[in-house]
């Protein structure tokens, strides 16, 4: 342990195992928790918790906790409380496979939350008392200020409401993230709230640590372990074809005078396709883009590098080892370029909307008419949740939401007839993109998209059921507004339930 | 005609005849008319404009124009144009039973817009060149300012994008409208927007006029005629039943410290609902309350009177013929209390979040989980549109969406296992209210909501259908995170398209 990372002295007495911290949480507490995209999570306190957990219910002792925490984290925190059973509420968003499968047995209640209004519920009351916040740090500074780490998250909401405090001083997060935050103290509630005066993706409003009254501080706990650092697939095909058509929509709007040279800033969600993108602006003639996102991924530091990105303000990293490394050897030249912020203002609305974000995120699907599902598979399956997508679709300059065209080795189509839950409603959803090609919404009625998005973006083995269905509709319906066969809407998935395939035997 | 309302010696000179001034729309053309609930649209040029388009046609020549609006307008608007056939595409909002018909048999394409993205979709460019704007004032200045008359709506878009600019002057309306109004100019395209310094629902932020390019100006048009003025309906019981149980809501909410007691800003939506709401404040000790919303109703008249609101922000009136004629008799005692902006601020996400707006808007259906669907009947046939029902849910402090638990004498739930159409998700609407009673869903998983929201708001009649659907889903659903079968979710809806009801024969 780096002995440098606590140097507060009044909290480095504070210093204790991670079971004797566990000990501070009760049964049925509130607990806050740090952790956004597997990033900034505390990484001893919840096995020790877990521990805990299992030995009061060994005798014969229930014991289960409501967790809040900024998005998704980690086995060593999801993973390990969802395998003892130990999570009775979660919110606002998860990705962890243990903790899936128990909220699609109905065995977890899980609340799905756009992130942007996780810490206004919070401090509105409406979620009820905050009793634990177990937040990771990189360091404590000698007047007991807190240095993140690799995520802000909900931190500094869940420090503020908490009744109790731990801790965790990671050492193994950069010690060189020290002065990367902006931590905005501005926030309060109504009518009590002014306006948010950021202006430009790198506009610093805040400080660059989290305050936390030392009194509630009730154990620190030291750790040096990595965070969940996924390794870096290589974009496939599909992947870089949604790619090249997003970034041809790109120039065709530049050239017609409708975006910005630099274009405006760009958010993209995690993963394969995000990647591809980042991959696709790094070769494109685009330069001295920003970005205003939740996540920075590996493609985001090469575009730092090369200039093709100026800056770039997120909550939290989403990096590979490979990027963390490279990242911890240079991050001198990258501090000045990057900012983390609490979640409530990565994803404000307010600041999406001024900035006129260009706003990229998957879907699970699509339908006819532009409406799209994030989060449910058939209906009723949980997959992760809404996360900020809806923060960013909803007051974006252009909302995209990218998909392969299929899933499940061509047996799912991803554009549907009608969508088995809705995340993102037809007002909200500006342009969807496959492998297939690109189709602009905009300015359209719901039968010219569903058209539009047959020719541009279904899977060529479905596209002939969607004009059928369409067709038909168009004749059937109770109104030829939005024309849909409420006997066959769902019928696509009721079939791949039964059959395991949406394509007819 | 009042002399006096045309003060600008040259626009005088361009006073003609409406059929004149609609000599000037040609065929194909983008029309940007004002009009907000039917209040400030022009009354005479769509008129001239009808007359124009079927001589044309009976020519053998095709004429329709694309018509973009503020929200809904009259008869002698889109009554008269739907009837000759004349749109041909149709935003953001339409409530006309002429023009609903041709939407809904497939004849005008109607894109249903939130109304706080209109303006920055036209200036982005996104809906092509707007040629022509037909905008009501009330009164033009010596130096050519024009005082906007009962609603704002769109007007200082349209006159600031339109190549050619009617005017039409309306004696009819108050000439005390002026210095009501506040007009925003400090809008722009990202990268150049800039906080909108707002924080008070009665703020003034802009100037009490419209600005035109008089070169632009091709016609002017003077009018002396009505707004639609619908005749004020007493709430029923029902409607006073929603009232009671949101009134009992909002001083629960008080007393649990969670609401100010001067609540925070109201919005309300239109209709019987809405005025029985107010009409319960007007007997319940809340004082001092204010109102940021889009429309003020005879009810708001009242309460700003009694001193129970101390003011009320919209972007348009939508008084009964008595209220207009008290309105009209002592306008002065309300001219510093109330203010009309246009509707991308009063339906700003970025105000209505930092005023902790309480949103209350009618609704269709809601389902089991908590979607609401606002717009469409049957899955498939329009009402009216979202309209500003999305701006203020979304960004709510409290967003509530309110219905009688049964429509056609019983037919019809408004309580369903899953909505046809879904324009607020599970992740937006807060509280759901019926004669019934009311369901808080925040912070719930959507197991616990189904159970609340049966138990609370679903009409006795239909209360074991719903039972009966989660029981079976809660076992035979693919997953049980929103249990829900895909062959049963819209049988209701299917049922009421072929029997007429969805109460099983």
């Amino acid at each position: 342990m780096d002995a440098g990372r606590i140097r507060n002295a009044a909290l480095a007495r504070k210093v204790v195992p991670a079971e004797e911290a566990a000990a501070v949480i009760r049964p049925g507490d509130n607990v806050g928790m740090s952790g956004f995209t597997g990033a900034g999570h505390p990484k001893a306190v919840p096995g020790a918790l877990a521990r805990r957990i299992t030995e009061a219910q060994n005798a014969g002792d229930p014991f289960q906790v409501d967790l809040w925490t900024g998005a998704s984290t980690a086995p060593e925190l999801d993973g390990v409380l969802a395998a003892v059973d130990g999570i009775a509420r979660r919110l606002p968003y998860q990705s962890d496979p243990v903790l899936r499968e128990r909220i699609n047995r109905g065995e977890v209640d899980y609340v799905d939350v756009h992130l942007s209004h996780v810490a206004q519920l919070a401090w509105e009351g409406f979620l009820g008392p905050l009793d634990v916040a177990v937040v990771e740090v990189s360091a404590i500074t000698e007047d007991g200020l807190l240095v993140p780490s690799s995520s802000v998250g909900n931190n500094k909401t869940w420090l503020d409401l908490a009744e109790r405090v731990v801790l965790e001083v990671n050492s193994w997060q950069p010690a060189g993230l020290a002065g990367m935050h902006d931590v905005y103290y501005g926030t309060a509630l109504p009518p009590n709230r002014r306006p948010v005066q950021l202006t430009r993706p790198d506009d610093r409003i805040g400080v660059p640590h989290l305050l936390v009254d030392p009194d509630k501080v009730v154990a620190v706990v030291e750790t040096d372990a990595p965070d969940r650092n996924t390794p870096f697939a290589a974009p496939d095909d599909t992947a870089r074809a949604i790619a090249g058509h997003l970034i041809e929509y790109l120039q065709h709007e530049v050239s017609r005078g409708r975006l910005p040279a630099e274009l405006l800033p760009l958010q993209s969600g995690v993963g394969n396709v995000a990647n591809a993108v980042l991959a696709g602006l790094q070769e494109s003639p685009f330069e001295q883009l920003t970005a205003y996102t939740e996540v920075i991924q590996d493609g985001m530091l090469d575009l730092l590098r090369s200039g093709t990105l100026a800056s770039a303000s997120a909550t939290a990293f989403s990096l590979s080892p490979t990027a963390i490394a490279d990242f911890t050897a240079h991050v001198d030249e990258f501090r000045d370029r990057i900012l983390l912020r609490p979640q409530e203002i990565s994803n404000h609305p307010e600041i999406i909307r001024r900035l006129g974000v260009l706003a990229m995120n998957g879907m699970i699907e699509a339908d006819l008419y532009g409406n799209v599902n994030s989060t449910h598979l058939m209906g009723s399956r949980i997959q992760n949740g809404i996360g900020g997508s809806g923060d960013f679709a909803r007051n974006a300059y252009v909302s995209f939401f990218v998909s392969p065209s299929t899933a499940k080795g061509g047996a799912i189509s991803s554009i549907v007839p009608m969508v088995s839950h809705v995340d993102h409603t037809e007002h909200d959803v500006a342009v969807v993109v496959t492998e297939q090609g690109l189709a602009d919404l905009r300015g359209l009625s719901p039968r010219r998209r569903a058209r539009l998005v047959i020719d541009r973006c279904a899977h060529p083995d479905y596209r002939p059921m969607l004009t059928d269905y369409l067709d038909r509709a168009e004749h059937g319906a109770f109104g030829r507004h939005t024309p849909h066969l409420m006997t066959e809407a769902l019928s696509w998935h009721a079939r791949y339930a039964s059959t395991g395939s949406m394509l007819p035997r």
